[in-house]
């Protein structure tokens, strides 16, 4: 039985790969990826365009004696103003599904599914794969391998814990960032925004990462209302001089005694 | 400058170890860990005791020629049933503070403290650094690596992403897992608990873990009022057959129509 392995591989930084999944780089016989085409991540999905190939080659040449091939599979279109967003979603994942399968049906072996960052944290290649064996045209066993997520790193470089002593945390896009607010979470990790806006979040301490892993890795962090403008600045700076940004912050409400 | 290193080693497997914590393990003259002594979870805090050492071992051996020496310091006695709960855990923390610069001043050189799964998820070594060092007797610099939690194995294990398309995480304790249900929140993921308790739940869907990436990793999935028996029985035989249990699950509710 051939296998599909999804595998975690980080934010960027080649060292913040596990050895599990290095085994797992090396046991397949090519990879698949989402070839986004943009570069350009304000989509609501983790995947990144061509900018993050560089990375990519730069990581598993770092792992790999020879690199198997790297099948990047065109995304289908999407519709972007969508009247059904959950709906519109579903039917673009099918027509993922639909294109993986194709390559799948095309090329023998193993073949190893690479995800930045980690498939538990909004991305789709495990609905994917899910998918792409429930039509049954395809048939393998499959598995996934964690990997290190931008939000950990997000906490390591700013050496923080992501929550008050035995507080909870909310993970969640930007797109819900207020939604959250108003049902009244006071520490929320945010992982996918187009654009940022910090409005009503003045007198909170924020944790702000960008391009963590790599080479452009930029961070702030404050009260809202000092260091707003230097987040927005930053954003600006990295995407301007490096081509595309993703970035991540963690928002936390202060004690009202402080 | 003397360096302090605090590494995420993972939950357990010595593969799911990053290529940058296993540099770092690599990179100090010794290392200190919290000894707990009893191997019981149930105290709000993530360290484990004694019967997690042999598997600490076997990690550190897996990585390293030699094992430098691992300084185990003994935590402070600890308040169980405090009238303030935070404050208890603040002293406490002071406490494990002052233990740990005995050993920092004690011993020369460049340490890692080893910190299982994650040193972002309810792990309290970040505040303890920060303690030391303010307290000033010690001087040092410092960083975080992070390592895979168990809550990524737990995903990575059931082959799920930890939310629907789009939706919010809500990462918690076992404590206070009732009140985030009261505040509607609905795929709630639960770190610690000494017990298990599903009351309420029961038209909800689990996932559940136990001992994650060890040899004893135990996994249940389904509709609460269906596995809610296997759960607590799984976990009563992972506990008296291995000595020690590490759980973790995610609760989502069920759509309405379904």
């Amino acid at each position: 039985m051939r296998k599909i392995r999804v595998i975690g591989i980080g934010a960027g930084h080649p060292d913040q790969v596990t050895v599990e999944a290095i085994a797992a780089l090396r046991s397949v016989d090519y990879f698949v990826t989402a070839d986004k085409g943009t570069g350009d991540n304000g989509t609501g999905d983790k995947g990144v365009g061509d900018p993050l190939l560089a990375v990519r080659q730069a990581l598993l040449e770092r792992h790999l004696g020879t690199v198997p091939p790297v099948i990047a599979v065109r995304d289908p279109e999407r519709d972007r103003t969508p009247d059904d967003y959950d709906r519109a979603v579903v039917d673009w994942h099918d027509a993922r599904a639909e294109a993986y399968e194709s390559v799948l049906l095309e090329h023998d072996g193993d073949v190893g599914f690479l995800v930045w960052g980690d498939p538990a944290f909004y991305d789709s290649t495990i609905r994917i794969v899910e998918k792409v064996l429930a039509r049954g045209a395809v048939e393998a066993e499959w598995d996934v391998i964690p990997g290190i997520s931008s939000l950990q790193l997000l906490a390591a470089r700013h050496r923080i814990v992501l929550h008050d002593i035995g507080q909870p945390i909310l993970v969640t896009t930007g797109r819900r960032l207020r939604e959250a607010k108003e049902a009244g979470a006071e520490n929320i990790l945010v992982m996918l925004n187009s654009t940022i806006d910090l409005e009503g979040f003045e007198t909170w301490d924020i944790w702000w990462g960008a391009n963590l892993g790599t080479a452009d890795e930029a961070l702030v962090s404050g009260r809202v209302i000092e260091v707003a403008v230097d987040v927005l600045t930053t954003r600006i700076g990295v995407k301007s001089s490096v081509g595309w940004i993703m970035d991540v912050y963690l928002l936390r409400k202060r004690p009202e005694n402080s």
